[in-house]
């Protein structure tokens, strides 16, 4: 087989076929493919588009160019999830012990954040003494005695995926449906759950900024996950403004730890509670969890009771955390600066513009421009508005904690971008925008460009 | 300005501008621009195209990668041709020395051959002596000196073509009419010529298969030609059947030496006379050769005179070859073996497919399939019939001759699939199919594809 046959082939708008396409993975992954190669050939996928039974292909032989996680030993159907990013997303961390206190044992491999803010990872290195970096054998150990783990992603799990990414992110290919789906679902499959909850976010503060963007998205990951026999679930939700009141990795820390003992924003809880039922419904397999009303009630009773507590604190013993941290926020990472961000009007919030408040987060230090770059885990800003909210010129909008006097100034003039405002009424934003599960899938169209 | 930049745009269907393509170019000549950048570049463009704008901008900037030839110490105005290759086409050989003969100065830098049979470079070598890889110096002072000097180009012409093109050779991106155009006429604008006729071949002997391919890219590198400043004409030249009788480097210099005395296959003659008459009329600029069937006349009795055999006996003497072997013919070199190959049915030729003979030709080792690849210059084949001839099986339609007996067997067994046979008569085909000047090159769409 010919690596040039391929780009010929997709270069003329052909399907590759299985045998072809696990060809290349395979040959790329062990460096018998040159970067040229490969580089033509993502741009005629990105151009020509794939097929769903190619992404579906592409994806499996991404997934299977490392290790394989099997997850059986620690429980008999594992369940994940996975957030495309976004705002002041603490969900991972209320809900996975959410889960867990239900009796169903968690597993997670988690990436990096790159961007905006710190990822799942970041927020936990927060507290002192976590460790993310287990070996897998710690991995399952603490998952099976603790029924909840969280680590960071093996490089082993998913190589192809490590390597097509770095070569996609500079040469103009990563704005390819098949290539943005297969890259995700890949590690998702390697990472060994039988039901995976997608929670695909829409709006300025993600990387889908339309409704119809973030559905096609969905929809072809359903797929995927479909056809490789997993169960699947997507959640479509709004990221036009930060979700909850935190953005920043000790202040989202904080805010899930409330959140889990009945607290928290109305928001960051409804949306916790809708992603949770999701993962209950796919671990039910029908037998329990059913009715997603009920499993919501059940939900919100379990926050209140501050149940998902235990797993979490089980967990960051097991995985060297400071507990005291937790149990007592006030020991968290602080700056040492604090400002407050005031309205400039009088009116009603028509927009709070997550991706500016992302930025300026990232300005503070909070995330990462570069891989290499060090995070700040105390600073972070505080959004205490909600679009739809009224306020009057000179409330206090947000409030912004720094550690350093430039970047704090490097924020404030952000965030001046970040709020608009409008004489009359405004609609409060939804959380999600629909549900997509396998069966709605099945109808998209068969070509994906 | 970011080489991730311009790969988007064109990705994105956005024109590049002129210092986007000009940066493009030198960066990448100067190997600040890594392969896998250029490759998806290449293939952003073979998918979505140039305006014309843009490949005249991409040719301009690939010609002035390294030297521009300045010919004005040899000439006013230079006059230069290009063929997009055929089979048995040694059109060059007549036509330069009849040109040079009406006192025109021709000082032509030419390409290897690759693929069916050799260039005119390699022809020339089936003379003893005759050296092609002049110095600058050298080729300068013989054409000043002769009249004619034909040497091969120099790596420092055009150096951003001989990078791109071995990329695009790896990448699935030779398709693409702005890459082909561009790569032609950036050697020919940097080679010096003022004035350039284009002999684009069409059929199954050619690279373009299909009168309409042929006149779209004759009529790009005429509007680019034009756009540069350059006086163009494109001529579209029927290449289902090869050029007059011999195919393979001595043979064809046999052939060429017979046309320029008066002789030779009439179709080559024809056809010599119709490229040198274009070529006069861009020399002539309006004042002289304007009335193309009066200098049609004219070349024909230069041709019955000889005329045109004091330049190439000059040029050979002068670049060290042995002028007895154009004198005295039989002197060539000669291959060893010598075989008929006969009409297998009674009637019509229907055709006698060019691409046929030329790997036949290629296999008995008048070519090279790679580089590296040494010609032997003695052997070839010598097409007797012509489509439309009426033929009996048993009739000896073409001479092979070989130097070993196993090519010999295998050029043999490629030639019988060479030739169609009809039981009703056959119209002969057209030597040309019209004529491109930067007239109606000014009709054709925006964006070339």
């Amino acid at each position: 087989m010919q690596m040039i046959t391929l780009i010929e082939k997709k270069r003329d708008g052909l399907p590759l076929d299985a045998d072809e396409i696990r060809f290349f993975i395979r040959e790329y992954t062990a460096g018998r493919i040159p970067d040229y190669q490969a580089a033509a050939l993502l741009m005629a996928i990105t151009l020509n588009g794939m097929s769903r039974a190619e992404t579906v292909q592409l994806t499996l032989a991404m997934a299977a160019s490392g290790d394989m996680l099997d997850l059986s030993d620690i429980c008999d159907y594992a369940v994940d999830k996975h957030s495309s990013g976004g705002v002041g997303d603490k969900t991972t961390l209320v809900v996975l012990p959410l889960v867990a206190s239900f009796g169903v044992p968690i597993a997670k491999m988690s990436g990096r954040g790159l961007g905006f803010g710190g990822g799942t990872l970041d927020k936990l290195e927060s507290i002192d003494g976590f460790a993310v970096n287990l070996s897998e054998g710690e991995f399952r150990r603490i998952a099976r005695e603790t029924g909840m783990a969280l680590a960071g992603q093996s490089q082993s799990l998913a190589p192809a995926d490590g390597l097509l990414y770095a070569l996609r992110d500079v040469t103009g290919t990563v704005p390819s449906w098949p290539l943005i789906a297969s890259s995700i679902m890949s590690k998702k499959l390697a990472a060994g759950a039988n039901g995976i909850v997608l929670d695909v976010k829409l709006g300025c503060g993600a990387f889908m900024k339309t409704l119809g963007e973030a559905r096609d998205l969905a929809r072809i990951m359903v797929q995927i996950g479909g056809d490789a026999g997993r169960d699947m679930a997507a959640l479509l939700s709004d990221m036009n403004q930060p979700l909850g009141v935190a953005v920043g990795n000790a202040l989202e820390v904080a805010e899930a730890v409330e959140t889990l003992q009945g607290g928290g924003p109305a928001d960051l809880r409804a949306h916790c509670i809708e992603v949770a039922a999701q993962m209950l419904r796919l671990a039910g397999r029908g037998q329990r969890f059913v009715d997603l009303d009920d499993t919501r009630n059940l939900l919100a009773r379990q926050l209140d009771a501050g149940a998902g507590m235990q797993p979490l604190l089980r967990m960051v013993a097991a995985q060297g955390g400071d507990v005291a941290q937790i149990t007592d926020m006030s020991r968290l990472p602080k700056a040492r600066l604090r400002a407050a961000f005031s309205a400039r009007e009088t009116g009603a919030v028509a927009a709070i513009f997550a991706d500016k408040v992302g930025w300026a987060t990232l300005a503070l230090g909070a995330g990462r421009a570069t891989k290499t770059d060090a995070i700040d885990h105390a600073v972070g800003i505080e959004v205490h508005a909600s679009v739809g909210d009224q306020v009057a010129a000179g409330d206090r909008l947000m409030t912004v904690h720094a550690n350093d006097e430039d970047k704090l100034a490097s924020a404030m003039a952000l965030l001046d971008e970040a709020v608009a405002y409008s004489e009359t009424a405004v609609a409060r934003l939804p959380l999600f925008h629909g549900v997509i599960d396998s069966a709605e899938g099945a109808t998209s169209p068969s070509t994906i460009v």
